[in-house]
């Protein structure tokens, strides 16, 4: 089984440093590297990577919206209410303001996208070890 | 030389077709792929690439910004009144409310980069060969 740790890591962007800012907000291991964040943008633009099995909670952005676009890897995507879908490289995510959600990798394998996020973050609760070991890799 | 044909065609989003919406305001062969397209959304998104010797002309963002994240193959960015910048996967660039530039190709290189665009853009003269032709590759 291919985990794309390699892919990951030596992806276009750089992985960037462990995502401690935030790491009370996943579980598991992230890593963020800032692309664009400027007082006169208003959005800003990070890639997010994720070792296997770390996902991020639930949470909702306020004011605003998220753009996903998976670079490497193999990733989940989910709404609240509707069921997860896997990601791969090239593939697209439009979170409309406000939506609940969360992303992360698959059980087995590293994941990486871009994220170009407007408005506030609020932080939900956690993605159960029973929801996300349901989901199929 | 490598002329980065390949890794550009088969990047990690489509190449997309033709950029025949757009052609009178650039110089060569360019191909656009939409990503994101969205009322809801007050960026568009799009993978946009570029033949060895195609650019865009002078152009600005009013109201707005863009954002080019290069992927693959090697590009040039300037901005009015600045040395250009040369380009490689990786690279980041933002352009901030109508400040006049232009992006493209190398002369010898296929380039394709990513664009997130906010306001409405404003078409201006084209890069002379005289300026282009000078850029030492």
């Amino acid at each position: 089984m291919n985990d794309h740790k390699s892919d990951v890591q030596n992806g276009i962007f750089a992985l960037g440093a462990k995502n401690t800012a935030y790491q009370k907000y996943f579980k598991g291991q992230s890593y963020q590297q800032s692309l664009v964040s400027d007082p006169d943008i208003n959005v800003s633009v990070s890639n997010v990577s994720f070792e296997p099995g770390c996902r991020n909670n639930w949470h909702q952005h306020i004011g605003g919206f998220q753009i996903l676009l998976a670079t490497a890897g193999e990733g989940w995507y989910q709404e609240e209410g509707k069921p997860a879908r896997k990601l791969h490289p090239g593939d697209v995510v439009v979170v409309h303001d406000s939506v609940k959600h969360w992303h992360g990798a698959t059980k087995n394998s590293w994941f990486v996208h871009i994220a170009i996020t407007a408005g506030t973050p609020k932080w939900l609760e956690p993605v159960t070890d029973e929801e996300y070991e349901k989901l199929e890799d």
